[in-house]
């Protein structure tokens, strides 16, 4: 009796050509990061419950895989920024602030599965902590961050969307709706998935009358340019100080994104983009890819005065970005963004057509030393066997190696897309890398 | 009321200088891997309880984390060899045989804590799987993988020990002890850990005469080279078909590892290697750090004839490789035999001493686009306050920028070992990473 082999519904498990193709995003995020001088950061994936929930609110409670253990009673991180504020206020007397981490892992949410959501998903986040003060260029990194990593990845124009929360606050303030300012932000944040009527039709239902629903819809429109905006902003709401500070903010950090030479078409402010998470008090930003604005946020951060109050009374105010991988991978399939059947898991394979192994593996250690990926096929079968095998490896570069060319000291090198081969001498493989590139 | 920020005992959180040192052992591994033209997997950590546990025994079952939700009996993976089971006869229809693959991720246990035992760690397999056949060039290409990778962490000397269990079968058949095969094997396995009388009484718990505990223990310690070894267990054994099948397989394999130019000092025939898996079935290796035998096996593993029955009727041969990365980690810490103070987060540090960032962003992209990692230091506070960060980072090399490199374009390059400083002209950076190397 055979147990039937199965995977988890919501939980991403993919084809080996389609997980080259992961983990090049994966890496190639992992390496912007990495050039910045993030440090790497790898928690626990199970936490003692009452610290990972110390923070958290109904729904996440909801979606958490919970289980005891022996006497503990545990459950499986649903983010990286709590894990993030236990490991920052556990050892804030030996760390070195700023602190910049970067962390790519797995987090669970037991949601309800349904197209496009997982249970199991990558988050790929960067955050920067400081100890009571944290500079502005820190944000602006952030944003420069996010414009390296989509440039790399190259699937398509995208804008980053920049707003403060601190001009919302002053905003909702001077609307006399600062008590309702959470619940305002959560459905304002829907703008892009539910509509502009359907976010009227909720703010409604928060009390809230028809003139003021239209003043906060006028005011989250505001158009023009990045400059004319700040400029209306100004004028009209000169005589408040949160809001006057939320342009301070937003100025010198587009100041900064000058100085930083990113293209303004790039990034631009959005006075809608609220990110509804409550811990947001300062700049948030949004990436859309402009000709699939339909797959949302694809990378989201801001800044926040406090990361660790539920752990700490000390004052770590941070800022941070995040990546949804396993969402935005999915996505991106979806879209036919990425192309599957062009990876390939060594960069050569050498398909032996004669015994003589001692040639072969020399062969395979010149290749490596410049390093060269190598797959070498070792099925024991004929020579269209094994041809039918490299072909399926995707690879567009394969060498065949008989007694021939033991013999005379070379291999034949296959381009298997027009089919032609060439016949190299082994001293010439030093310049493998220029032939196959 | 602040919850108090813990982390679960069992469970590895390092310090950012030690993840540094972590990563960077876990990319050679990968590196390594990947350099072979392995496939990346990766499969959920949490299954269907009935899938992991489709072939697991009792101890097993007793380690695992499981829980319910929803309807489900969901359990984490306690290895990364069962999912790969699953994955492979979920898909034998579509997977191109030999399927190469790595999986470097998180396992999880629920062992007793004690010193040096983890319930999350990290496990970085290799497996090749075949259908119905595999060469045994896969096996000696496995012991290729691990010298690469041993060589390449330069923690000193080490040896694989390579063993047949088909030579243990035979050889316990002859004694007529084929019943006992698993018993003894398991007691075998553990003469490094507990010495050679505690195995003698141990075997004796099992109703084994005197005489073969005598005979199964020389058989174990036969001496001699490689060569010397193989001569003695032909003379001996002549008759014994499976023996015989074992000794050829060695042989066969050795003959490769000469042929791949693998130093023999690095390799011997040990018969007291088992390893209690049950499901090796044919050359099985351990390897030892020679001056740190004590720490036992950093890398182990061996061939199986058939990989999933437990899940399909097809016949998927298989060899692999594991290291059991937290573990040695932990050792390798505990052994002073990796230095955890000299890693730094990125290349290099700028350190602003003036507000001129666009030239200091130039500089920047200059080292960027030389792939040089860099950390800004954007820290509000005087030179003094900037150089303590600096000098905690570990960074052998700052980058200083105050107004006067900005007029004569320059920058100031500080070693921060001697303390020297040279200033380079801006133009000259472009061979910045000859002079930091």
């Amino acid at each position: 009796m055979k147990t039937i082999p199965k995977t988890l519904s919501g939980f991403m498990e993919l084809y080996p050509q389609e997980q080259l193709v992961f983990d090049k995003i994966k890496n190639t995020i992992i390496d912007t990061y990495k050039s910045y001088g993030f440090y790497p950061l790898d928690t626990p994936i199970i936490e003692y419950s009452d610290v990972l929930l110390a923070k958290a609110g109904g729904e996440t409670e909801k979606q958490i895989y919970r289980f005891n253990k022996g006497d503990n009673d545990l459950s499986l991180r649903f983010d990286l920024t709590v894990p993030l504020a236990k490991y920052v206020s556990m050892r804030s007397n030996e760390l070195v602030f700023p602190f910049k981490r970067y962390q790519v892992g797995k987090v669970f949410r037991g949601e309800r599965p349904q197209k496009g959501r997982f249970r199991e998903f990558y988050q790929c986040d960067i955050d920067v902590i400081g100890e009571n003060e944290l500079s502005l260029k820190y944000d602006s990194e952030m944003i420069n961050v996010i414009y390296d990593i989509f440039s790399k990845l190259d699937i398509g124009s995208f804008t980053i969307k920049i707003n403060n929360r601190k001009i919302l606050n002053g905003f909702f303030k001077y609307l006399n709706l600062d008590n309702k300012v959470t619940d305002i932000l959560r459905i304002i944040d829907k703008t892009d998935k539910i509509g502009i009527d359907n976010v009227k039709e909720e703010l409604s239902k928060l009390d809230i009358s028809y003139d003021k629903i239209n003043e906060i819809i006028s005011f989250m429109n505001i158009s023009g340019n990045n400059d004319e905006k700040l400029k209306i902003l100004k004028e009209k709401y000169n005589d408040n100080e949160l809001i006057n500070t939320g342009i301070n903010e937003i100025e010198e950090i587009i100041n900064d994104l000058e100085n930083r030479s990113i293209p303004t078409k790039n990034y631009k402010i959005d006075l809608s983009i609220a990110r509804g998470l409550d811990y947001y008090t300062g700049v948030v930003y949004e990436t859309v890819l402009d000709d699939y604005p339909n797959i949302g946020s694809v990378c989201s951060g801001g800044r926040y005065d406090n990361l660790a109050e539920f752990y700490t009374d000390k004052k770590l105010p941070g800022v941070g970005v995040s990546i949804g991988l396993t969402r935005l991978f999915s996505k991106l399939l979806e879209e036919n963004l990425i192309k599957i059947d062009e990876s390939s898991a060594s960069d050569i394979i050498i398909v032996p057509l004669c015994d003589n192994y001692k040639y072969i593996y020399e062969i395979n250690s010149m290749l490596k030393n410049k390093n060269i990926s190598v797959s070498i096929c070792y099925l024991d079968k004929g020579i269209k066997q094994k041809m039918k095998y490299a072909n399926k490896m995707k690879n567009k570069y394969i060498i065949l190696i008989g007694e021939d060319e033991v013999n005379k000291n070379t291999i034949i090198l296959k381009n298997m897309i027009d089919g032609n081969q060439i016949e190299i001498e082994k001293n010439d493989l030093i310049n493998i890398d220029k032939i196959i590139e």
